[in-house]
């Protein structure tokens, strides 16, 4: 069959784009090609708008989600959306020897189109995946639990910008070297040695890409985009509970492989059945891929517990973590304080606190802070942000489209525990969703702590995911920056934030992320939010402390998924 | 005290260099400052002659080599010449938990003067072992057995690029982000929002490089100014029986630090007395050191059984191995017999086959191959071949100037079982070294092998490192072709060698090489040989098979031995 779309036009099609990706990783300037506003989509845009995306997804409810793929034995399915509707969606159920084995066969012809190929086919994957958004949206906001808004810009642009950046990471890596060279070294009087070098960014193998349940899209496209770009079959295996994003991904990026005359097996799906990940969701069939000796690549976003595992036991494979950490906030000063107390209430509240970016523990000096509305105590700030995000969730219909629905009975759960850990100076309340009366909806808990205490930092320590934050009462600046760095240290951290008018203040966070390698945010008072970072400018987690043991993205998170070999011939 | 030397003049000094090397890994074309030849070095080049360095050598034997650094409990030594002499030298002995935290306090001003700074210091450092290259000559000759040309040359020039090869990479990998961004995010009919960003490269931590017994320099150094140019401190642990050549190059480096203002401490020594670190020379402190939790990474060369260990065990650190593999020549076809018995002659004698570079299984066609002097019969390509091992080794005197000396008892032990696992096309005899009677000289053995008997795979797929081959009869191209995949997925390769003159063949090899990851040599007939590499344009090992986690050098081998922090600030 003649391929639909050749790699000269997807090329010219997609060069100018990648080529300002490339600039913007280099200049880390604002840059995005995908809008996040829900009416930039719709049919004057050759895409789908929000009704239609709804009808697509509508229309995916209750069937049966086929993909072509080989090796497929029955069906598996189970999601139920955290608004409380079944989704009744079933999948092909992967027998794995039989489809790594074909996705091997794929590989060689992929190898072959080389780096600028890969990269332009992969932007038109995700060039389609944006023409249909608003679909997507509807799929990860019914998976993870997110409101519509973001699961339509975190789920839908975002991502985008997330899969693209590592396709521009994954290119520039790859043309670093030549494709030849002619190397002549001297030899005094005698003739120049001469040889002719060929060199080939050749993939490591299969890659597995292990989804998560609170972000299928916006984890997923990274180390997906990646190992692909870099030559790489990719088997994506989503979390059983968020299927449909990367089901309907897959589908995208098997048929825009096969239009542009690739081997379709290049991309590939497991779906794994309700209750057959175990108790985690992740941890049955991926333990198993994980271990397959052709899987070289594994991409994960979930647990400590089984990101540690798959570190230690995928000894076979390159295998890229983002696990969890204990995210602090330092709060010294400010000269906004109304300011700080509005991104911090948003911060808190965004998504029900289920990311693995929002704040944990607001490290306070009991003796209070310096604002511009003089000095506040540590029972003032306190009381005072619980205000906030009281004030944030005033309006049901608000908080709903801020909170979203909670993901699963654990999160609830640990939100009804957090009482029992001390004073709780922001109670939990469950609000009833005015569209999906079936949803869980909780506004957040914040208890108050003091670290002096005996037991405390055994509470605090612990990664608590979900609408619960501690408000940690410390001695001052310097010993919550000790806390600081002994959290990052032993529990790591996605992000850190920052508030202080004090330059030595701001020294010490400073000087204490740089050591212990954790980003941070400082005084963030308008639009912007610790757990928020864009593409293309921000690194998402540092790769250097436990939270994670990669960045997303940069050079080394596409350097080692493919090796260069070289071919020399005597000239 | 002011620094003798600042950074900004260091850069002057160094950045054209440092510009020169970036240019050549982009191009690879043939390009080294450091001349090769051995009258370039002496007093009107402002450096040590041949006469001088001998000079240096000798004033070190029998005597305290002294470093200052803390920690220092008592003193070590015990090695022992290949050429039959005792060097006789000790060293301090390290109490690594004083030097440990001495080394990371001397951190912080490293990571302050930026990536830049580093290469210039790191340039320095090599340029200084650049002018004592027949000094480090004669310490690497007699520590490794290597033959004085080939000491001054592998040791000393070639060792000094792989080093500058590596802090390229490290410098253009750290400055791909920019130090600062301003990142403004259009808002529609809103204020756009402002971030400054700040991006600084951040260390991991202590780095290690556990030094090899044959090569100490030229595999000591790429992870040594790869961990120093990207700011961490550098703890260098010497192979036992090859010291002198890294304790050399560790009081150079903390020479340079300390007169650019900076802590010498980033650079240290730990020496192993003969015997402490068990039968591999490499298991003692090694093993401690490698599992310490300050040790964040660890570059190693050497037997493949602790590089898999440290690859299991170091799981706080990221880890480098090269370890062994079995390499292999397809020998299918030639148009210049006499240039392919020459070179491949060479390729086996060369430091009496001591390199992870040689060539071990020569695969010939049972029926025999195609060659411009007509058809040759398996019989007669192993007996021509060995013919030019012995033309080549005629003359004595000319014969230890290729052949060096044997490493070590267990080498010599190899050589002698090697005689009982086939015919013997080639044998090994004992020579006297002119100069150094004491010295262990042995000619390479060349043993006849079918792949067609029962257990002839149980010998040649095992590695048998020093002068020891296996010309091995196959059945056809395809089936060596076969084989070359099967040695290189089980046992790994460092390279692989190829002679066809039929492109069917060819392809055939290259495919393999590619699909198996390894770096091939084709049609090597004139003074190029398989065993050996150019830095800055061919690439040592590949990083995708079992002899080597990583390749010397690309930006995988940079890229993860720092960390990039952002902090960003509203504006």
């Amino acid at each position: 069959m003649a391929a639909a779309l050749t790699a000269p036009q997807l090329i010219e099609k997609h060069r100018p784009t990648l080529d300002q990706a490339l600039d913007t990783i280099r200049s880390r300037a604002y840059w995005s090609p995908h809008p996040e506003h829900p009416k930039a989509y719709g049919e004057e845009h050759g895409s789908l708008g929000p009704a239609e995306g709804k009808a697509a997804f509508d229309a995916l409810l209750g069937g049966r989600f086929e993909i072509d793929q080989p090796g497929t034995e029955g069906r598996v399915g189970g999601e139920k959306s955290p608004y409380g509707i079944e989704l009744g969606v079933t999948y092909p159920r992967a027998n794995p020897e039989v489809l790594i084995p074909a996705m091997r066969a794929a590989m060689p012809d992929w190898v072959v189109a080389g780096p600028e190929a890969r990269a332009a086919v992969c932007l038109e994957i995700i060039a389609r995946i944006n023409a249909r958004t608003h679909e997507f949206a509807q799929a990860v906001m019914h998976t993870s639990g997110q409101a519509y808004l973001m699961a339509m810009q975190a789920g839908g642009p975002h991502a985008q910008d997330r899969g693209m950046e590592a396709v521009a990471y994954a290119y520039v890596e790859q043309v670093r070297t030549p494709g030849t060279a002619l190397w002549s070294k001297p030899q005094g009087k005698r003739d120049p040695l001469h040889l002719d070098k060929r060199f080939t960014p050749v993939p490591r193998g299969v890659a597995l890409t292990i989804g998560c349940n609170t972000f299928p899209t916006w984890n997923g496209y990274p180390g997906l985009f990646a190992s692909l770009a870099t030559g790489n079959a990719v088997l994506v295996k989503p979390h059983p509970h968020a299927a449909l994003p990367l089901a309907l991904t897959v589908r995208v990026a098997r048929e825009v492989l096969a239009e542009a005359g690739f081997d379709a097996n290049l991309v590939a799906l497991v779906a794994e059945g309700e209750g057959e990940g175990g108790a985690a969701g992740n941890t049955g069939i991926a333990k198993e891929l994980a271990l397959h000796p052709e899987v070289r690549i594994v991409d994960y976003t979930g647990s400590t517990e089984f990101g540690d595992w798959l570190e230690v036991n995928a000894r076979q494979a390159q295998v890229y973590t983002e696990k969890a950490g204990v995210n602090t906030v330092v709060i010294d000063s400010t000269d906004d304080y109304r300011g700080m107390l509005a991104n911090l209430a948003f911060s808190l509240c965004l998504y029900s606190g289920q990311m693995c970016t929002t704040p944990q523990n607001l490290l306070i000096p009991r003796g209070g802070i310096a604002t511009d509305q003089g000095e506040k105590s540590y029972d003032e700030v306190t009381a005072d942000l619980a205000g906030a995000v009281d004030k944030l969730l005033g309006d049901d219909a608000r908080a709903v489209a801020i909170l979203g629905a909670i993901v699963n009975p654990a999160v609830e759960g640990r939100v009804k525990e957090a009482a029992s850990f001390g004073e709780a100076v922001l109670e939990s309340r469950a609000l009833t969703h005015p569209e999906f009366p079936g949803a869980t909806v909780r506004t957040p808990v914040m208890v108050k702590l003091d670290s002096a205490a005996a037991d405390a930092a055994d509470t605090f320590l612990n990664e608590c995911f979900g609408p619960v934050s501690f408000a940690v009462a410390v001695d001052s600046t310097s010993d919550a920056v000790a806390l600081l760095r002994r959290t990052i240290r032993e529990k790591g951290a996605m992000t850190v934030g920052g508030y202080t008018t004090d330059p030595a203040a701001e020294k010490l966070i400073e000087d204490a992320c740089l050591t212990e390698c954790a980003q941070l945010s400082l005084n963030l008072t308008g639009g912007v939010y610790v757990n928020q970072t864009a593409a293309f400018s921000d690194f998402h987690g540092s790769g250097g402390n436990p939270a994670a043991n990669a960045a997303l993205s940069d050079g080394a998170y596409v350097a080692n998924r493919f090796r260069t070999v070289e071919v020399r011939r005597q000239a």
